[in-house]
């Protein structure tokens, strides 16, 4: 008996939605994106009824991973949760003289260390939602293109649910990644290009192979898990008004995270279990590859592919983001803004973060600890913020920043 | 305001306790080993009162880390607490596929996934302890011998909490263990030869730099970290009678895991929060470096040094362990037993590891995948018990099992 099973598991999702045009589709069958407009579909769920059956107090005795959290998750039945120990993760308070360093002397520093997940990095979260939902559906193949750790996750998903993971990669993918998807026994295929010439190989293929399509947003069901990570800055912060911090940073690729936490925050407000304040989301890319960035300086609503990308951030070296209109009106409607960081000022970071925060942290994740720094220098963050960094994986599967 | 802040943070520590003399130590000094017969110190608590100060089911609504039971650890004042977010781990549920495969069709297989720590690995509860606590006490940079883990974990916090780490390792250390070490700011000196010899060489310079050594069990208050495992097992088992598995199964290099939670689980029958039955436990070793195995078998309370010590889980490369009468005592005492699996059986566990239960694991954890099955085998354990494999770390940091 474990403490897991003692309350009644029960998800609210009434149906999808989606984003552009407002079509309903049933959440029932499985679902790639809307049938009329070709957009972004949101699962929604029936929250009046969420707020009479939970309180969110409750949480905290329930089982040590992002599922706790299950009236607001799509999966029902428990049975069909693929769960490796997602979400979670710890606020890492950082030391005051690292604070000092990026201009905070007011202000406080918390890293939340996505790179405590499985598969070490953020993606855990929505491959365990959309993998469990997927399965639940009849799905028994999955297929993806990743520029790394989303590759990772799918194929450690689909092991541990007995799933078959078919994935296709930049050839230049990060070693590691490649040996974990092998190690889970999913089909690598290495792609001459980047992951926008990978998604269109899994496209081209997976419904001829009846595999399941779970690219970035091209399912509705990633973005419920990365959700969580919005559930549980509220649930760390004790929930109520005051619990949000007033700035998170976050890098974005596919855009996922920002995209799934506004929505948590929406979800959480019509719930009254927080208020009407929201963070200042703040998306960070790379000066080699940033076209949400153009896009924000441009006041532009999409954004327009990013030739050439480069750029050492593999997980950021994403030319076009199918949910760049819904990562521009995060931005937007918080106040926030859009910064592009230089690979040299990354490597840097990646240094600092070791030293000053004990954290060894992605690229991805470094970048916007250079990207805070330059903020405050340019007066964007007056330095009496408290602002928490998205540190969304771990740095041991890249390059290291040392010879 | 975090949801950490809320109760009122005490330590229950009373005193150090020599294991084999019994003979008392004051705790409020920085300590190593019993300054009459050189053997472990235990740290030990007033019980009593922690009974009175909370229940069990209090811990649920405090912090997503090892530091929720911070009437049972060192540390006095909470500001102390260096913390990356250790511990707090899964237990992840193996699917039926993989239990029937090591034969297990009526039992339970978890495993509890100590490579989502700070650093990948359990190491990080030790040296979060054991820092936090030295610190505390006045100590401004630290030192010890690894053969890899420790090292990383050592360097993490030491970073975090503003101390200066220096490190010996053996020359052929996993080189990802270096390279995190480095990007800590870590002082790391390689040594030819094995985690033996880079104790010598820190018990040799340490005194005579001024730094802490915090090598396992020559001071006491890592195993209070690794403690914590065994308190976790209770919490995620729901407390009381029936909350601890049949048989945990530990892979054993230096034993602070298999020590430690014994101390944890006769500290909770003293609370009266768990009953009297104990899991059956399992040290797991190399066959090329067994000596715990060896003196098992024997029938003796010590263990002899291992000769020429070779295996590929470079965690499991410890010839001789400061705390070998501690872990003997520990398994003849719950009616567990001691097996050396082949590096062979490693590689092949850790593929099937990933295969079957989408975890990809360090060699010391796979030895113990292994060796569940030669138990079933062997007729040791009859396949419908409840099994908890510590899984102390990821894979990516070694060599892979694939080519």
């Amino acid at each position: 008996m474990t403490h897991d099973s003692r309350p009644a598991w029960r998800s609210y999702l009434t149906h999808l939605e989606c984003t552009a045009c407002g079509l309903r589709h049933d959440a029932d069958q499985l679902q790639t994106v809307c049938t009329a407009c070709g957009k972004v579909l949101f699962a929604r769920y029936d929250l009046n009824s969420v707020r009479q059956a939970v309180m969110p107090r409750e949480f905290a005795s329930r089982r040590w991973d992002m599922w706790r959290y299950w009236e607001l998750l799509p999966v029902r039945d428990a049975a069909n949760v693929i769960s490796l120990g997602e979400g979670l993760t710890p606020l890492v308070r950082v030391r005051k003289e690292a604070t000092r360093k990026l201009g905070f002397e007011r202000g406080q520093l918390e890293l939340k260390d996505e790179g405590l997940n499985p598969t070490a990095s953020f993606k855990a979260r929505g491959l365990s939602a959309a993998i469990s939902r997927a399965r639940e559906l009849g799905a028994r193949s999955i297929a993806l293109p990743s520029a790394g750790n989303a590759g990772s996750a799918a194929a450690a998903y689909a092991a541990a649910g007995g799933l078959e993971a078919h994935l296709a990669m930049p050839r230049d993918v990060p070693e590691l990644n490649r040996v974990e998807a092998e190690v889970y026994a999913a089909d690598v295929t290495l792609v001459d290009g980047l992951i926008s010439d990978a998604g269109r190989l899994i496209r081209e293929q997976a419904p001829r192979n009846g595999w399941f399509d779970v690219s970035t947003l091209r399912e509705p069901y990633r973005q419920e898990g990365k959700k969580t990570m919005g559930i549980e800055l509220a649930e760390q912060g004790g929930w109520g008004e005051a619990c949000l911090p007033d700035i998170i940073v976050y890098p974005t690729g596919g855009g996922t995270g920002i995209v799934g936490m506004r929505k948590a925050f929406d979800e959480l407000e019509a719930l009254t279990w927080i208020g009407r304040a929201r963070p200042k989301m703040i998306v960070v890319q790379a000066e080699g590859c940033a076209p949400i960035v153009r896009a924000f300086q441009q006041g532009a609503r999409m954004a327009e592919p990013w030739q050439n990308a480069q750029t050492i951030a593999a997980g950021l070296r994403v030319p076009a983001a199918i949910g760049d209109y819904l990562i521009l009106d995060a931005v937007r409607a918080t106040g926030g803004t859009a910064v592009a960081v230089s690979d040299e000022a990354i490597r840097e970071a990646q240094l600092e973060m070791g030293r000053l925060a004990g954290v060894y942290a992605a690229p991805e994740a470094a970048a916007s600890w250079a990207a805070v720094g330059a903020l405050r220098r340019s007066g964007f963050l007056d330095g009496d913020e408290r602002v928490v960094l998205f540190c969304t994986g771990m740095g041991l599967k890249y390059p290291p920043p040392i010879p």
